[in-house]
């Protein structure tokens, strides 16, 4: 197999990106593999400024700017002016469809901006984009799927929904010709563990505490606890599945501000369970979608689900219901999410005219 | 789209392959936009003779005649026969790689024939082969998946577990350079529906003869209520992710036959649950698989599982566990995993050299 050169650029650079970058590192045999050799030609955040060299960067040394700090180059800009700098010193890679812009910068749950810019450009430059930001396809995701096929490139956000948890893959990749009717799941992993916690007796500060501590909850603790991360992550799965349009502010929603330890245990005592509960459905034309705390009864499948972890029910057509839980939630794997999109990126690289065959043929058959 | 035309044969035309032709005329449309253009080329099983004709059958007729009992035509020899009949009648379409064999006989858990020959001439004979049945990869994966790859054609068997629930193509389409290291699941559907209404009361004789009359339980329900079925479909499993070369007679095996309703209200009172639990995992170079009933607590995933819901939780290197679960389990379901084969078998015919683009393109990216 001959390797296929991919060469990716940064934008955010921060936990999930630096495990992403590990991930690469320690799955080096596995692409080597299977014919895709990744390389870091730019890497940008506000904080840490931005460098770009086409002969490649060394990930250690990113990795530890990064972490330490110490920055890589000149101030920022903004992301559109990186990448336009981007397509200056990578022209030809990115005519040739061999450049991946990494999009993971912060959810700004206002309008969705820049990430929706930085989609939007980079695909407009020639790049692939894959990103674990849900704004993208929370806001915009007719526009952006619309323009990632008119310039033949991959637009994918595995990671902005269960982590890397294969959901959006698992209908793209795995359910021809299924129409899907609706979903229910719990897709925020604070406010599950936090409703977990309540339910041992901790208070609502203590449990947000400690998620904030861990680095699990969102920068900012509004996102998760008044319900628009998972009114962000339900509006991606209403516009891919549905068909919707909306954004997250057309999501009906309450979050899990206000609940007391009291009115969590008061419903475990009636053996019922209060959890975050997301879900969407589609009637003729119309999808409406909700966020808030339900009380469940025990033999509900979203029931269970203890601590950080998270489940989607998917109503279709054909198989009814079918659903999907991640057990075990975590940092790396948000960063799989980036690394099961970028080899869906190089499946279709190689399957242009000319390329190689490949030992990830027998993946995708 | 130019439409690709596929030829099916079938070998087995029971309820599953009825319900397999009847959805393929359902999704004619969606068939046609995506570019697949499949017909009936032949169809034989033990109690309805054979026809073969490679100008197209008429799927209705086929239907019928299956369903009154009519039958197809003269008595079949045996499936090789047929297959080499086949081979006779549709030389090109099979050296071009067009000929699908459907096979869907009955499950022989002494030695997996004639099912394994059944897949095995298929492929020699240049046709893919997808299949229901689980024998072929439960007693024989490595030596046809080598087969295969060597004439370059599909060998499909998504329907073997969980029905038309994606749990083969999960993992290979959507985890790419994951590492499975285990499983444990309910993959029985017969058995956890009994254990449930005996949960209520009802005793084993007549929950088995419940899901006798409902054409759920197989012909012999010893391949049920012994853990026959579980056992191979771990087998499936444990050959494909952990690389296990083993039958279902190396796993170690008990069957819920010997259990009483008191055994199972019992466990019930102490607040647990008995399932039949088929698990396999990876030690080195050694794989250990086991069925048997077992007695898991409220909060275990499996525990909430009621009627014909299956579910897997699968163990990972790098994402931790994940789970995928049936909630709704029918002969349509089942049928589903053939159509679904099928469409990537059109993929992957569709890719070879020449093939004109398809819309199937941006469903593997």
């Amino acid at each position: 197999v001959t390797a296929r050169r991919l060469d990716l650029a940064f934008l955010g650079f921060g936990q999930v990106a630096r495990a992403f970058v590990r991930h690469l590192a320690n799955r080096a045999e596995w692409l080597k593999d299977v014919g895709i050799s990744p390389g870091i030609v730019g890497a940008a955040t506000r904080r840490l400024g931005w460098v770009i060299d086409a002969g490649g960067l060394d990930p250690s040394d990113l990795l530890t700017r990064s972490e330490s700090g110490r920055g890589f180059g000149p101030a920022l800009t903004d992301g559109p002016t990186f990448i336009h700098d981007l397509q200056s010193a990578l022209g030809s890679a990115l005519d040739e469809g061999r450049v991946v812009l990494v999009e993971s910068t912060l959810l700004n749950i206002g309008d969705g901006r820049p990430a929706i810019d930085h989609v939007r450009d980079g695909l407009s430059a020639g790049a692939h984009v894959i990103t674990v930001n849900k704004a993208p396809a929370a806001f915009a995701y007719e526009e952006l799927a619309a323009l990632a096929q008119a310039r033949d490139r991959a637009f994918l956000f595995e990671g902005a929904v269960m982590d890397g948890v294969p959901v959006l893959n698992l209908v793209r990749e795995t359910l021809p010709g299924v129409r899907i009717t609706g979903f229910r799941g719990v897709i925020n992993s604070t406010t599950n563990y936090m409703l977990t916690e309540m339910e041992r007796g901790r208070s609502f500060d203590e449990a947000l505490t400690e998620m904030q501590r861990r680095g699990i909850a969102e920068a900012d603790p509004a996102l998760d606890v008044d319900g628009w991360d998972a009114a962000a992550k339900t509006a991606v799965l209403a516009n891919v599945w549905l068909g919707a349009r909306m954004t997250p502010h057309d999501v009906a929603r309450r979050g899990i501000r206000g609940l007391t330890t009291g009115d969590v245990e008061a419903a475990r005592s009636r053996g019922r369970r209060l959890r975050l509960i997301a879900a969407a459905s589609r009637t003729g034309e119309v999808v409406s979608a909700r966020v808030g705390p339900e009380e469940l009864s025990e033999d509900d499948p979203l029931a269970q689900l203890d601590g950080q972890q998270n489940a989607l029910v998917i109503a279709t057509d054909v198989l009814g219901r079918l659903s999907i839980t991640e057990l075990d939630a975590g940092i790396e794997q948000t960063a799989y999410a980036l690394f099961s999109d970028l080899t869906s990126v190089a499946v279709r690289v190689r399957r242009t005219p000319g390329s190689p065959p490949s030992a990830l043929r027998d993946r995708t058959l």
